[in-house]
């Protein structure tokens, strides 16, 4: 009997496959990069959509009913979920783990949730690589949820066709994020909780925002959506934006645009992750660094020069 | 006439040519390598101390009453203080140029401030090469202020013989400075403004934390000093454990040890921002990196093939 590759179950529409290649992609090991490039070839079919936002804004119920919206559409969705908590905390958050039980039994969605800290590197090749599994897998939705609130958590979100940026009345934060320019990266604003006391005024000012922020580069009119995702209310019209977004993209040719961006931060993140996996390697295998150090501490060698000696030594090295 | 070079201008003294030589280490340019790769043979002879602390903790003026003492003990004093404004203000603060005024008839006194944002690679670098140049320049004393609240700041502090960490009664954020684990990277630990309601506490909740984290690995017993600033008290006493830490360093032989961690951290930063650099310039470039881009968007390639290929290429240039 010939056993299928983790890869081929996955394209067979494995679920369980799936889940064990994350694993594997996650940990950046041999079997993990070796599935990914076989079956990268399989993926540029899903519509990828980053939700990001401040904390409390509701993004993880927003995800839920968006999810229940997709599948009432015959589609299925995939969802990774950048938890910022610490890995710790063995990485899936208990709102999570309810999101799972309501929807196991649906072979329509799977929810993958990731620690964000403690990476070397960072979390965005690891969330980048699990995208692409779903998007093998066949999943016509993906949807990237982070926490906006690190750089990093705002770059994952970036690298998505269509990046939704969840606001809420009431958050004292709420102008600080916007603030910070992550307004820029939102294709669709969505004011959540819309019905709060300063839901109107957070709408108009977030019109106002992107009145003095025009794209001149793109004809996309960012639309600013009132939601409320406990009640269900706006959810509708919500994908509609969506899928009018990724409509304008294909017709305009920026999905093309979109795409090499995405593509070239992620041979960035990769190069970033490789390069510190070389220099931590370089200094836990000691003798070579530790002998540089010593030649510095002692004077006879410049930093700089023992950082161009160190550096020729770990670019000839291979993964 | 043969010019001296701002190094050799420098080496005699020259106070015009050490802040010459440190904007050019500040930007990294040939001057300042070329410079520091001549210089750094004649360091190693400084006590550098690092002083941070949480903002409001009074390290400014801290700093500036240790200069008064040391130079009232014949010592020259260098000062880098890295200031996390952003580089928009143009680096220095107000503080730093009252205290520059303070001082600037003294040729025994030179404060160098740098800002600590929208650097490729962090400021780790440049504050380090700038330590370098008054310690080549013969400050016998060298102290790095930094604000201890980010990861950069505090591992800047590290980079020191002795590590001075400065807390405040009344701060609410203090407890939270002291969990995040800054406290085990101090040598010497400061309470400022102790005559404040809750030193006292303060200073007994110190001795307490410092008892339940034992360090075997050494002999040394941090000291927590009762310091005013502002009214000089407390300071003569913190210079004597300043300069006993040192001695117990060069009896001990931990000298060394410090000086080779310090090697290893500035050959790792110096690494990584010189990669960086290369990553950014294989951007900006464009051609081979945009070309790899479009290949990998088109599916042709995939992201760690792409990855793979341009880190090599990085690997094999040159600066």
């Amino acid at each position: 009997v010939v056993r299928s590759t983790l890869a081929e179950r996955l394209l067979s529409g494995d679920l369980r496959a799936l889940a064990r290649l994350a694993t594997h992609v996650e940990n950046d090991d041999a079997i993990g990069r070796a599935s990914l490039a076989t079956l990268y070839s399989n993926t540029g079919k899903a519509h990828v959509i980053g939700v990001t936002g401040p904390p409390g804004a509701g993004k993880s119920t927003l995800v839920n009913v968006l999810i229940g919206e997709y599948r009432a559409r015959g589609q299925r969705v995939g969802v990774v979920a950048v938890d910022p908590s610490s890995p710790l905390t063995g990485g899936a958050t208990l709102g999570d783990r309810i999101r799972m039980q309501d929807r196991h039994a649906d072979a329509g969605v799977f929810i993958r949730s990731m620690a964000s800290r403690g990476r070397p590197g960072g979390l965005a090749p690891a969330s980048a690589g699990v995208v692409h599994l779903l998007d093998a897998a066949g999943f016509e939705i993906i949807l990237v949820e982070t926490v906006g609130v690190g750089q990093d958590e705002v770059e994952i979100a970036r690298r998505a066709h269509t990046t939704l940026l969840v606001q809420v009345p009431g958050l004292g934060d709420s102008v600080q994020t916007i603030k910070a320019g992550i307004l820029e990266v939102g294709d669709v604003l969505v004011v959540n909780k819309y019905d709060r006391a300063g839901g109107d005024e957070l709408v108009r000012d977030l019109l106002h925002m992107l009145s003095l922020a025009p794209r001149p580069e793109s004809a996309w009119r960012v639309p600013v959506v009132r939601v409320s995702a406990t009640a269900g209310e706006g959810v509708p019209r919500l994908v509609e934006h969506l899928d009018a977004h990724h409509a304008y993209l294909t017709r305009s040719g920026e999905l093309r645009t979109r795409e090499e961006r995405i593509a070239s931060a992620e041979i960035t993140a990769l190069i970033r992750a490789e390069l510190e996996r070389r220099i931590s390697d370089a200094q836990t295998g000691q003798s070579e660094f530790r002998a540089m150090a010593e030649e510095v501490a002692a004077r006879r060698l410049s930093p700089h020069e023992g950082a161009r000696q160190l550096l020729d030594r770990l670019a000839a090295s291979r993964a």
